[in-house]
């Protein structure tokens, strides 16, 4: 079995959605790596069970239950808690090597190449271009970067109060240092790059390997038909339609169809979630299918998806 | 005298008084270079005088006086003609290394560094990272070159109808070759990326050597009160507040003051002009002060602008 690894995270069980799409879009793209997510405790039991199902790894990490040296120092700036707890991805030392990918994209092409890169290989971000964007990176797993990264961040904080910041100011060089370490834009293509310069996404966008919803596009906030299972694309996101669709392609195919019925008040809970945690994205277009449930369930309240 | 040269474009009047602004912040940081700008037959001879005064080059590009090969090919594809005006800087080759700057840039701090780069470099564009501006870039004047991109101009158009497109696809290898061909982002720091990714702005923008006023907050635009001096910032732009009015600083102290005048309908030559090329960003605060006028031409039409 390979020991590459390809790494998401997910904060609540709303999130655990985007972390199973993820998993799913690499399975179609026959990735020959294994699967691993990094779990909150606002993560449900039943949606746990649901991430063991395709993930090869379930890693549940808790800061106040965590004892090392490197946690115990950031006991003491707890509010950096809930924002660095992408971090522990460097613990997976089980795992040779690893590509970290936000929930929020999308695997369009196999991208296993990405596994020749050495540490920290990344994107640039769209917002200022000498940084880059940390919704896609290859890392190497190690406890003494791991501890060196959260004694940084007890030092030093965050330029941007995220993970972004910390990582960009940890690994400083990689503007500037070694062309290899920065990866094409197809393999985290934002999703706001289609308006910000839109004859380069028409140019270059069709080669995209991974799509990175930023902003408040996100594919679960947009509506969706569960008869036609089609997204309705809002104004100005023509561009994104493919890609949006194709999510909900995902959603509706491997992910929805499995969920079990213990698992019926999703919806609430994502809610419950988002109100609080202030970082994630506003409810706009609340309409991610709930799980089916027992047809005797059902009612005019429950849209009537599929199953 | 040096043999490299800051280069920069105007195109019609308004445009030359961003190049002699751009022109003067060059010598108010010391450079040790020559200046040279490109104009078309849009500037007016009283403007050319101006320019005179500070640039060592004015060259006037005027494609359909050119009869040398690539020239000619070009007058197949008349449209292209504006829009590649640009390239002609390749045929300074007085010049041994030349750095191209777009007249709505500000130099803020001395960058004659930016002459031990090699052709082609440049900082990438926020909107697609993995192209670059093609507001400020390092080059070598070659006729070569010149015939070659007017070839490939003529061969393959631009993908965003302009010189970036053309530039990236025949410098195509930019992105992932060579990282000294990366101009750090603080070369050409995009206005826009205040907004776009502001933690970052706040964190690296004070290192900004030059700004680069893209989109629709061109300083020359903002409404500026003729008494105090000051600039009036527009909503969302405070973060820019110092460096529009060192813009306005510049115009007034080196610029404004100097203009002759049988310059006097330059607001009306600009609005012209402005009409006439539909690339140019619309009038929404165009308080441009018209230049001095004797007095006795004063009226309570123009504003009273101290002299």
């Amino acid at each position: 079995m390979s020991n590459f690894a390809w790494v998401t995270l997910a904060t609540n069980d709303s999130y655990s959605l985007g972390a199973l799409v993820v998993a799913h879009s690499l399975k179609r793209v026959h990735t020959a790596h294994q699967l691993a997510v990094l779990i909150t405790p606002g993560v449900s039991e039943a949606m746990k069970n649901k991430l063991r199902t395709i993930f090869n790894v379930v890693e549940e990490v808790n800061l106040l239950d965590s004892k090392d040296e490197a946690n115990l120092a950031l006991l003491k700036r707890p509010e950096l808690g809930i924002t660095f707890t992408k971090l522990h991805c460097w613990r997976l030392t089980q795992f040779e090597k690893c590509v970290f990918l936000d929930a929020d994209t999308l695997v369009l092409r196999n991208c296993d190449e990405l596994f020749e890169r050495e540490e920290l290989s990344a994107a640039p971000d769209v917002g200022w271009p000498d940084c880059f964007n940390s919704g896609v990176y290859v890392y190497r797993p190690s406890l003494d970067t791991f501890s060196s990264l959260m004694q940084y961040a007890v030092t030093h904080g965050s330029f941007d109060g995220g993970d972004q910041g910390l990582l960009n100011s940890y690994f400083s060089d990689w503007a500037h240092k070694d062309i290899s370490k920065h990866l094409p834009f197809i393999y985290n293509t934002s999703s706001v790059a289609s308006y910000s310069y839109l004859p380069a996404f028409k140019q270059f966008g069709q080669n995209t390997k991974i799509l990175h919803f930023i902003g408040t596009a996100k594919p679960w906030l947009q509506n969706f038909n569960s008869e036609s299972r089609k997204v309705y694309i809002p104004g100005g996101y023509q561009h994104l339609a493919n890609f949006l669709q194709y999510w909900w392609d995902i959603f509706c195919e491997d992910v929805h169809s499995r969920l079990s019925a213990d698992m019926s008040d999703l919806n609430n809970s994502r809610n419950n979630n988002e109100k609080r945690n202030s970082s994630a994205p506003s409810v706009r277009y609340c309409e991610i299918p709930p799980p089916p449930k027992p047809t005797s369930q059902l009612t005019n309240q429950v849209p009537s998806y599929p199953t």
